[in-house]
């Protein structure tokens, strides 16, 4: 039985990856007037004195809504807002697993900017926390900003920021190996969405100077046709010599590639047009742009993938849950690019010098520090903000 | 300690009263292919097709939605949408606990009828059915109207039809009891808010003919001032002889008085003008329109209320946990009158004559029997209905 056999059948015998569990006793009419009337009436004051009692008095301090449109589902395009359900829920399954995060699987069934907005908005009171799911480029970034400016709750669209920040923990380790620094080096981003742009501008917030994202037009620099607002934006600041051309054009003397698009439009010539030691993160799915031995074989220093049966998987689940849980246990109002770079630290800091002399840069996703390392530096940097409410 | 200070402590204890858990395997990598990527695109590519599958492939087949604006949370009022959400877990602890219903709290931060509708229309796919709970009247008319319209689950605001089924189960052995039937009987309610308009209105269902309706202003009749757009459609189908005045003055010669109201409006004088045993429902709560005892002593020939220390609690935990059960068993559409008749019946059927005669009218929430006898008349009813889906 194959694997997409094998899921099917899976999900058919599940019938929903979370359940609802009872964590308060209902079974007696003295219990029912503590859980229920008239007893509830005293916490719901308590609430409307101060809406942050919420988080004391309801499941609110433990809670992340999973949201998405179904727009962009894994690799599968727009397939609606209904179609997307299983992705969230498996979403949700990780955060209880990973983190203990109590996580809810919503799917808005609209395309419309202002709608999702506005949707997430009115419902942010239930959650300690929103996290955005497959919610395609560049509709995501104009969502998650205005969803920052209206709610008073963390947003993280995974897609963009998870990425982002495995990508500056595997970067981090991979510039160690290769004795590299990040002010000089040459990153070409392959794949101008959500992912890709994310972890591009995470790279400019850790130091990065010479930054290129190339996509299907071509080169990102000012003037190109084809972009769009996102990209337009992104011209302006980064590609600092203005570089033009294809992927095969601009990547020559690069340091370091990161490709979120196409599986196998990397060549072996293309790695070996590139500067001494370079650094390839290959991410498409489920095939890269270009295969880990083919890249080691044209010079690479150290190859990361999507792929769990390759070393060196980029999979956001090193992040979100353990993300969460820090903000969540400091009721923080929001994630910045602070928290951001500290769970990349922290990522980064659970493989030893002696691992990544063996290529290999990140941890694994079963490695049952990752999540409490990061939740404590995410936390930790929260409060040193002064975002934390706790 | 009270129950108000036991409750606070409880629920500082409990910090919510409702958890997610897992429900598929994620510990190690085959089993994250198989419920996450990549094995999870194929149940969403089944849904993309028949977006009825996900009632096969995810939670949906089992999960509610419990959604309020907070604007008229147990008697408090208008306390906003984060302070009701104790009262939302609450409902979803007894979903659990009474028919096995994964359910979700969910308040929106909105007062604004369209608003509300379309949050509601465009989350309404992750659900199985919605519970509408604690929204006031006449909003939660037009809401729960429009909702239905535009929504192909079910929609159910449980402060109307969950009280009105419990109601109907209720006056049908009390009129067993006193040898009355339903369409000769005077029935005056007293509150018509929308618990007392949907008891009424399933009334006129059962056959009732003279029912009159009294709020502030007096018995609702055409013509009377300061009456709401609901009150002036229920002035077109109710009080046949146009009765006017007080609700002292219409409650003469009547034999059914409801009260969803306030607490002792209702005098033993005003019980000894109405016809020979009549029967009582005095609902408010945390005191009603008149104590049993009192009402017993004026003649009364059975009595209800909304406490659980007096016998015959008109409770809506003795409904709404099985009709949902019910109507999630067969996809049910909708949950239309016949199927609410048909969970009243099945209420109505628990209680022996011999209970009967000796004033008891309903049976106790705690009866194992009623949520499963409630869900399988209404899951016949839909079937009949035509209106089920599996």
């Amino acid at each position: 039985m194959d694997i997409k056999e094998a899921a099917l059948q899976a999900h058919l015998k599940w019938r929903g990856k979370i359940r609802i569990e009872p964590n308060a006793p209902a079974g007696n009419a003295e219990e029912l007037a503590v859980a229920y009337t008239p007893g509830v009436a005293e916490p719901c004051l308590e609430i409307q004195k101060d809406e942050l009692k919420s988080y004391d008095l309801t499941r609110r301090w433990n809670m992340v809504a999973v949201i998405t449109d179904g727009s962009a589902v894994l690799g599968l395009g727009d397939i609606g807002a209904v179609a997307g359900m299983p992705v969230m829920e498996g979403k949700c399954l990780l955060f209880k697993e990973f983190a203990d995060v109590d996580a809810f699987p919503l799917c808005i069934k609209s395309n419309d900017i202002d709608e999702i907005v506005r949707t997430v908005e009115l419902i942010s009171g239930s959650f300690g926390g929103i996290n955005l799911e497959d919610i395609s480029a560049p509709r995501c970034f104009e969502i998650e900003r205005r969803l920052k400016q209206c709610c008073d709750i963390p947003i993280f669209h995974d897609d963009q920021h998870g990425t982002a920040v495995i990508a500056v923990a595997a970067l981090k380790n991979a510039l160690k190996l290769t004795g590299k620094k990040i002010e000089d080096v040459k990153i070409i981003i392959n794949g101008a969405g959500a992912a890709g742009i994310a972890s591009g501008r995470l790279f400019l917030a850790c130091g990065a100077k010479n930054l290129i994202f190339v996509d299907r037009f071509g080169a990102i620099a000012p003037g190109v046709e084809g972009m769009n607002s996102e990209h337009e934006l992104l011209a302006q600041i980064t590609n600092p010599n203005h570089e033009t051309g294809s992927l095969a054009d601009v990547i020559r003397g690069a340091d370091v590639f990161m490709g979120v698009s196409k599986p196998k439009l990397l060549t072996q010539d293309m790695v070996r047009s590139m500067n001494k030691n370079p650094i390839m993160f290959a991410m498409a799915n489920p095939t890269p742009e270009i295969l880990p031995e083919e890249a080691y074989a044209a010079g690479a220093a150290v190859v990361g993938t999507g792929r769990s049966d390759y070393p060196n998987q980029i999979n956001n689940v090193l992040a979100f849950p353990g993300i969460f849980r820090g903000v969540l246990d400091c009721r923080a109002s929001e994630i910045n690019d602070e928290m951001k770079l500290a769970a990349a630290d922290a990522i980064a800091s659970l493989v030893t010098d002696e691992d990544i002399a063996n290529k290999t840069i990140l941890p694994s996703p079963f490695d049952p520090r990752v999540a409490q390392t990061v939740a404590e530096h995410v936390k930790a940097c929260a409060i040193k903000c002064g975002i934390a409410r706790i």
